[in-house]
């Protein structure tokens, strides 16, 4: 089983890393884009002993104690089978 | 509209970020996983006067060109209304 995180920065925080890929898309004349927002992907392979909800659970303690900074970030845990 | 971009490594290419995570977890005593692979993640706000079909071409070609590196990753993009 597999759990896919998605960590994004809380939507007040400013992200240099997104403006500066959004500038960069801009002078290679990508047109229609009005903002470019990074943010972090994790694949957590889990043991497929777990069941669906303990994987669920254990992905999003993972989340939140290790993967993403709660004070900025945002964190979003989705089950794959 | 949005679309969604997630870069990933290849599999054949070793992830060492994605090792350190899963190092750092179980010395943190998280049991029950494998593996963990870290990729990228990216929010891309598109022009609304963009329809589905063109927005799709924009973003994978974004994608494609400055997101990822070919050579080593692999992306995937989804719409998002």
């Amino acid at each position: 089983m597999k759990a896919l995180v998605f960590v994004t920065l809380k939507s007040g925080v400013l992200d240099p890393q997104g403006k500066a890929i959004h500038h960069s898309a801009e002078s290679l004349g990508f047109a229609g884009i009005n903002d470019i927002r990074q943010g972090k992907y994790f694949e957590i392979f889990l043991d497929p002993s777990l069941d669906e909800a303990a994987a669920f659970a254990e992905a999003t303690r993972l989340a939140s104690e290790i993967l993403a900074n709660p004070v900025i970030e945002d964190y979003r845990v989705e089950i794959v089978k």
